[in-house]
């Protein structure tokens, strides 16, 4: 602590991100990254723009990766928002539309940045529990409430709210912003982009990291009624002018507008999660029902944190959260195939199955 | 407005970047871009990462970036903090350093985006007038403040206060932060980093968008004290772990190592702008002693705003604030010799010289 350092400063517990190991050879199952590279046409357009025009500041307002999504989602560019990331985007979300006199609700087991950027902005929050078997139970939410986040999928346990219960959700919630965070929908979930146009309180939160692969470029983005936008227009242009630079925005427009290669990953991944999941099961594991490109699993006779040390000895690394209600769960992200019968080999030795 | 969005929204005045028009064949000298591109081996680096690698987080500390910034100046990579763009380091600076019980100091003439941070985070400020010259009195700092922060050379004056002038209101000001923006310090200054070790209230800001002609791709630092810099390290880690992207990071470092490229294209701007000065004045412009790469000048008979529109129509594009004391002045990029051979056949013209 110094004395120069604000009160903000002094109050603040960081968020800690998944380790990112510089060690080749690893399996690493960690942070939920793509095991398939982005698509070839993004890195096309990367390289068609890496040259002179470097020299010169990026369009402030990305116009271009805006229509590129709009068009994606059938959607208006208006009604885009993006950001350098889906954590800038969120940051941006706390603090102009989330920072409001009654306290927030999102799940007590959730993204593990929420608490944090409320600490950040000074948002009053209050958890809600999870149901027994780890889904949300969006009846918990109704009371009065400042604004209402939760991932969809949910992190870190994949599961997924149907999206009728949303819709009944915001129906019976008019007088706030209700954000549903979509960073793993495309692997499983339907997503709320299509309610927008009727719901005037929706945020839907996407990024480009997972399911485009594209987790080293930094793009993330948000959908909703021009009014929520222009609340985070706003809060961007105080804060940073141009967040994207020139080769983020080409190559994530290449990346959305390559609908094929983008269809072939997804289905990949989910059928190798799908067989993850068998092959857990089958060693005794109880696995969370998973939407998403990682799966939340716990073994009734096996202590989480001794099974991620172990699989870390034999390079593996997975996730495990030292907290409440979660301590005995391991998250393990879906790589290929080759690399989830690594670690199911590695789990087999390690709980002598 | 929307009855969704936070107080702080409500009271926002966001930020105005320099146009980015979309047309070629453009004279573009409003926004203090590099005339000359980025370093080829920032290029090349930028090149060599662009591949199936970017399905990974980036560094979330970018230590290799910080370490090449240490070893450019000298320091060490602790006292080093990195941002995407010099704007979100400095916002990062006004949250976390400057927001203060007493009010932070600046110039009443200077990068107009401080009182936007300040609105942005509620920070208390009192702005300082310029003298006369439209050089900044360091003397008329010497009061109670939270906090001291003015570009070195001074936007959009070009004017550059002395290192021995900064050291002294070091001396005169312990128990306050002071941060030098030092955007344009390459052009004509020396920098306050050597500084650093000596005054741990001081943080000195730079960035790659001018002198190493990387606008497109959004890096800038700070350096100071270990302590500083861990209260600008807990603020982002509590808003975005990863701001750089990994082109961005690869980009950064060739260009930073690239020296010979640096010196070489930073006196040709220098070189260039002594002869536009040359030019100008014989046109009859008052022209402010410039240390960057842009010069700001009015001339006795002639409405600047006027010369900046009959500018516009021959595609030439300069910057022009409507604020008072300013109004009557023009701010010119430095560009190529070719281009501002071009701006001065243009004002011969305009002006009827």
């Amino acid at each position: 602590m110094s004395r120069f350092w604000s009160d903000v400063v002094k109050g603040l517990t960081p968020y800690v991100p998944g380790e990112q190991p510089k060690l080749a050879n690893l399996v690493k199952l960690n942070t939920n990254e793509n095991p398939y590279g982005p698509s070839p046409r993004a890195l096309e357009a990367i390289r068609a723009a890496t040259g002179e025009s470097l020299k010169l500041y990026p369009d402030p307002n990305a116009e271009q990766l805006k229509a590129a999504i709009g068009k994606y989602h059938g959607i208006g560019a208006q009604n885009v928002f993006v950001g350098n990331g889906s954590d800038e985007v969120l940051a941006h979300i706390f603090l102009g539309l989330l920072k409001q006199s009654r306290p927030i609700l999102f799940p007590d087991i959730s993204y593990s940045f929420y608490p944090v950027y409320c600490g950040l902005y000074q948002v009053d929050f209050e958890t809600i529990p999870l149901a027994n078997d780890f889904s949300i139970r969006l009846g918990d939410y109704a009371k009065p409430n400042g604004g209402i986040i939760f991932p969809n999928p949910n992190a870190p346990t994949g599961c997924l709210v149907p999206l009728v219960e949303i819709e009944r959700l915001l129906q019976s919630n008019p007088d706030s912003v209700v954000v549903i965070d979509e960073a793993y929908v495309d692997f499983g979930g339907e997503s709320a982009i299509s309610l927008t146009a009727r719901y005037p309180n929706l945020l839907v939160v996407q990024t480009l990291s997972k399911s485009r692969s594209l987790a080293g470029l930094r793009v993330g983005f948000a959908v909703g009624h021009v009014d929520l936008i222009e609340a985070l227009e706003r809060v961007k242009n105080s804060f940073n002018s141009y967040p994207l630079d020139r080769l983020a925005i080409a190559g994530a427009v290449a990346a959305i507008e390559d609908r094929e290669y983008f269809d072939k990953t997804c289905k990949a991944v989910i059928a190798t999660r799908e067989k993850l999941v068998g092959d857990l099961k089958a060693l005794g594991f109880e696995v969370l029902p998973s939407a998403a490109n990682f799966i939340f699993a716990r073994h009734p006779q096996h202590d989480a944190q001794e099974s991620a040390l172990a699989l870390r000895r034999r390079s593996i690394i997975v996730r495990h959260f030292k907290l409440p209600r979660i301590e005995q769960f391991l998250r393990i992200t879906v790589g290929t195939d080759e690399q989830c019968d690594a670690l199911v080999a590695a789990l087999k030795e390690i709980l002598g199955a």
